[in-house]
């Protein structure tokens, strides 16, 4: 087997053994990183001389090659490549011959791998950041286009408040710029160079990883040959970052699952984001919004997937580490199709701005009741114990709060008076919260121009 | 698209969504599964006179041919085939023609779903319990083989007392035992048939349910339809087995891996089951512990996932309940791998019994020691703080415990008479506790015996 | 300090160190555990001559006397108790003297801990199970007081098919019968007992471990000393079995949750089992509903904490391991609450029959409609697609299904004739899915016909 | 009952409802960011001329008492506290009256909690950030004093090259580099001000919030009140801040386990930080790093509980969120007690230079061999393979690489002379490690200078 060890064993490894071991089943996608690593550590190699001139040529230009197969679709694995760094040096050996066998000198797999895994992700960061700006954008637009329509508020799911729809959405676009915060928070972290830790204890031919890194986009250059091989937090901190995506996307897709259903009926998805059964001929499902949610499941599972690999193992590197892979691939593919399918939701959905409209109950206009008496100068709390027994009393005579005569309020308490008719109104309840970041229709348009303003920035 | 649905809408699915949805990337597997239920549903469809013999012939002869398509390899994936049961029934249409549209009478891709899971994974269970009994019985002979080994035994990592190598072997057998019998237990939850639940309220042709659950061989049936179509408590509890066979494999590797270091130099593996570096050309490496202890992470991540899907999901079938067969799946593969792996490190590991016996200290007999003092009629908790005392003598003069006089005994306490040096052997030590469960070599042949039994029953 | 140790060492631990090792703050609820696992000890002692006949009874006597103190509140903990077996034995020999020592003789804190939480678990399986059955009962109570009542049922949180309230409300028992299956075969598995096997390689007195067991109503004993003391399975399989009682806990709040909100509208919770708004006066609020679902992130919680802290333990006893005991309490704690909680949440309910009524739209009967073409000997398949447009036709006219004439339907599709009508009907729909666990009035009574007889069984 | 709220409702809360959803037994820590908040919040009201100014006097009078109450132990709760928010403002109507009542004016619970929470958790991270440099500063202290202690350093517990002790530990120095990090970037996400949200619509009296925030040492204020009041993604992001701490920790106690360990025998731990056994006299068992590795499983356990909890939510508040505090304060109060023992254990170990010296194995040199050939030419995979057969041949002879002659490395490779013996020295081979982070002392001292300016920054 073209293995890049052997010297010193008696024989071959068991075949089963051998399928267990082998990553080159999912690692095979950082190709173009590891390719990319390699070209900048073979200047790294001239520069210190162990390479001359024309072997760093010869190596770089068989790399480009190697790199154009793999992007060609025309690369050939072997049975015998155990990961992509043996699949792209046994290649580079076959076009360049025993020169290729320089290319390791000094070098590990242990910060080669890291220093792989750094380079594909950086790459995925921006992939994910300009997804995720996207789909605020759609959100941005839905709401703007939708600023007069009036819907429940919820707590609990029951009823609370009057509030905009846009509001609503809004609420989600600023989920998602936290995520936006931490994504660039992160990358700083992620952007550390490895390479020139060698095994664990350190480079013995006298590079320069300050250029290395420089020649590899990289910002820093890790500080600890034995931390440097081991270290996955850079994995850990991206795969929280995308649960807590995911979260928000759940919780958008929870809110709009139950919107959609026939006994809220606020929103409809477009037929291109739904889908139907198989038994019954009348059904539209939500689909992608309950993908979403379950894949929340997917996404805390990574994550606690390469926490529990890492818990309580030893220095340096351990064949453990090997299972980062997986769960980080699996968490951009799911980030990488779901964002934009969410956008597409956003943008082609419809709201139902009669049914909201009817769905507005009087109970919901009962913390301004309270605030009326707070004027009142009623203390608060005894309003909020009033207001509790109107609404027992709309209960009784089961009508709404806007049925009940001025003369039945006045005996509830004296401080009601002919006025408190101005405060049963849905559109001031909203339009009287406009404190910064309430539901008031100006509270609302300046969330969208500060958010305009940092998508655009 | 050969969709199973799709009359009620308006415009095709959105590409992108086309792919988040589409499962037959991983459910492809259940083809014989789905084709079995199928061909038994054509049956019980017969029995209520839906289909006519003839027709029922014609499926049923299609099927077959299907599933000798799929096991030949020349199955033919069209990029419509939103899922494995589209597949199937959309390949039996182009055989058989209309008539295929009278197979999914009555049930629905829920109910359908359901059934060929547990079907896959009963299998399944049939497959990882002889693998789980191989493992034991490679355990159990290389017990046998090496009944004669001493070691010290550990607690905190610390030298505890001298225990047999084959008693510390034969505690995973007997953990491995109690994974055997989870999954005895669970196999019934597991032989359920929810078929006949439609796609949450029943089937409305009057099947004979128990007839159609005999057919496919269910030691029962669900009892109510709602709760069948999402029924995925099954799979949690195999997630959960696997987690827990995982775990104690990763107790063995992590015991294994440090009896395997040079310091302790118990136990070598073969280099068969070894792998080597790519820089230090001296190092053997015990890769496949380490992944199993790593894959740990992975089990429970996968069950962790799992159990989210599960949590808060509105009642019946939901679409989150899609993301149940990947971590299924991936649990299912890991262990059908890992399982024969470890055995085979079991079966060629090459133990040093001179390293084992000189690593013997003589502290590893105080307790011993304390015994000897309650022999002579001093509470346990007073000899406790002696033997104590005397450890801390031996520590001062920079020497073991057979290597203080029994002078220096006899003036820490008087109850410590010529015959204390009795005490001080290994191997009496390790013979004293013959207690049931105990690491006399009389206890740990018992075991040995009643595992035989228990692997041949 | 009052240690079981120290006689070795050479200074007092740490004060932080002491708190941060100190168990006494959780594990104090043991105590009738460890008086009883003592008592039998104590018993055994004597059986094998360790202890005379009246050494025996003064130390079952001041046993007796500690246990009382426990349970009458009396009983002074020393700030020098790391532990609730060191603050037993502490008080035994201030109770008894210097023969209170004799008790820990052959016995290792490591087999008395896994002896005494086994004991504890034991009993509150016992409690549980009651509990288990009761909120069963509460639920068939009120499935049979409501057999009446139709309302749709749900796939993806849109309207299916008409069901019976009670089908729903079943479907929880069922769930909740396979918990009652799980407990009860994971009990043979909490009740093995290690006492025995002492600090790790077995008892050295000749102890016999079946009669002990006997006497502490064990139904087995375990086979490896090394095993026995590490053994924390039945903690995690006892967590599992939680999280998956919790889980369908979730569902059904989730399902609830959303009834109880006005858009839907279903059902209401009695005043003693809802909670208002400090802010809102007219908002009731479903509480315990979204506790109960709340406290599944909890219990998978507590389920993962045990799994990772197992996750690579070297063999036998090590000092992570006293981490088992929280996340278990815990979760116990968490049921004894949650399961008479929610009961008595199913037992008050109010259900709101003509809103249910109200709330079934034709749509719900368009598999009913499909069927009606199967009998016409349409193949199901095509007949899918017929009612699919059949529902354009309805939703273009802004109708439901029954309003459109026979006319129109047999303009669609010939197969529809005059006697279409009849299948138009709820009650119709949900009494033609009388198939075994299916929702007509006769297969929900033979559930709870079902039902009744396991939970008087 | 002293609530909240309950004008609306017919009868008292159940008993048992009451204490499933009471959250006074843990929320009580949160006394003084509440009062704090309070405070400010009067302020605030006085500012709007809800409050006259004699009122908000008469009210931040009472808090500052109830305050003092809290804080000398002397504050009396009483049955019907549900929260700590009930319970201070019941205990000031009890101080001032019926004014009391309007300090509620325009505020709900629920942007109360979770300013509180925010507050509360301000503070903790300043705590939690000095303990964190006071055990890397430990550590620098300890990698000082030991700068001349050499070692193997190990992968996969193989020993692999010659390291120094010091460059091991500052590994771990670099690791909590990154967490202190992290915990700077997430504090600005804490230091966010939900208060002025309400109930989720947002206040109605014309709050300037950002003076509030102002007084109340916030950073800045959140921009969407139905995001405000359910954001706990601070909290989730703290959790996992923890969770990476530990792991760091967990890491750092399974080396220092294993270092530990008899057969390791490189450092020994201080008796002040060690414990004993129950039943063996000779135990010293390192509890603390036991406990410290133990401890991961709860970390993550309670990133996950929160992360569960939040799975699927909808919008704005829900009850479930109540699941929010009980993992922040148990991961809080843990690092707060681990973190200052990890340190107390660091700074009071004892290496034993003698043993890690006799441990360096002549194998370990095998890479210096490889580079020897580099620097002769050889292209680095072939030397690597000359070097596998050199091991294999030391392997046969059963000796080291350095017993053998020139003679037999000739005879393996033409390319050895007699220089190869200075390449067989382990000083020159961690002093040739010079590369930035690496092992060299030169290297390592940078390191400290480096970390030395970071911690006295």
């Amino acid at each position: 087997m073209a293995k890049l060890w052997g010297g010193r064993f008696g024989k071959d490894p068991d075949k089963l053994l051998w399928a267990f071991n082998a990553s080159i089943g999912f690692d095979q996608r950082l190709f173009a990183a590891d390719i990319t690593g390699s070209i900048a550590y073979a200047k790294a190699l001239e520069r210190v001389e162990i390479l001359t001139s024309e072997e760093a040529t010869m190596i770089t230009d068989g790399l480009a090659q190697v790199l154009q197969e793999f992007e060609s679709g025309t690369f050939a694995f072997q049975p015998a490549d155990e990961d992509i760094h043996t699949a792209v040096e046994r290649r580079l050996q076959e076009l360049v011959g025993p020169v290729a066998g320089k290319l390791h000198t000094g070098r590990s797999r242990n910060d080669q791998v890291a220093t792989d895994v750094r380079l594909y992700l950086l790459l995925k960061i921006e992939v994910l950041s300009v997804l995720l700006r996207e789909l605020q954008r759609a959100m941005v637009e839905k709401a703007e286009a939708t600023l007069d329509a009036m819907m429940p508020g919820y707590t609990h799911l029951q009823p609370a408040q009057p509030i905009l729809f846009s509001h609503w959405l809004m609420s989600f676009v600023w989920m998602l710029e936290r995520d936006a915060g931490r994504l660039s928070d992160l990358k700083r972290r992620v952007s550390v160079m490895p390479l020139g830790s060698a095994a664990l204890a350190g480079n013995t031919f006298g590079m320069d990883r300050a250029a290395l890194a420089a020649d590899l986009g990289f910002e820093s250059i890790s500080r600890n040959s034995l931390d440097a091989v081991a270290d996955r937090d850079f994995i850990a901190e991206f795969l929280f970052w995308a649960t807590l995506v995911q979260i928000h996307l759940s919780r958008l897709s929870e809110d709009m699952v139950i919107y959609a259903s026939g006994e809220f009926g606020f929103l409809e998805l477009d037929d291109a984001y739904s889908t139907g059964s198989s038994i019954m001929p009348q059904k539209k499902n939500p689909d992608p919004l309950e993908l979403a949610r379950g894949k929340t499941g997917r996404l805390i599972g990574n994550l606690v997937t390469l926490l529990i690999t890492l818990k309580g193992l030893p220095s340096a590197y351990d064949k453990d580490l090997q299972e980062d892979k997986e769960p980080l691939f699996d968490t951009i593919d799911t980030l990488e199709i779901e964002l934009p399918v969410i956008a597409g939701v956003i943008a082609t959905l419809t709201i139902d701005r009669e049914r909201m409209a009817a769905t507005l109950q009087d109970e919901l206009l009962a913390t301004d009741l309270a605030d009326y008496l707070v004027h009142q100068g009623v203390p608060f709390r005894e309003s909020h114990h009033i207001v509790g027994q109107v609404v027992r009393a709309a209960l009784a005579r089961g009508c709404g709060l806007t049925q009940l005569s001025v003369q039945e309020y006045h005996e509830i308490s004296p401080h009601f008076s002919e006025d408190v008719v101005e405060m049963l109104d849905f559109r001031a309840a909203v339009e009287r919260r406009d404190v910064a970041g309430g539901t008031a229709t100006s509270s609302v348009k300046a969330q969208i121009r500060k958010a305009r303003a940092i998508l655009e920035g």
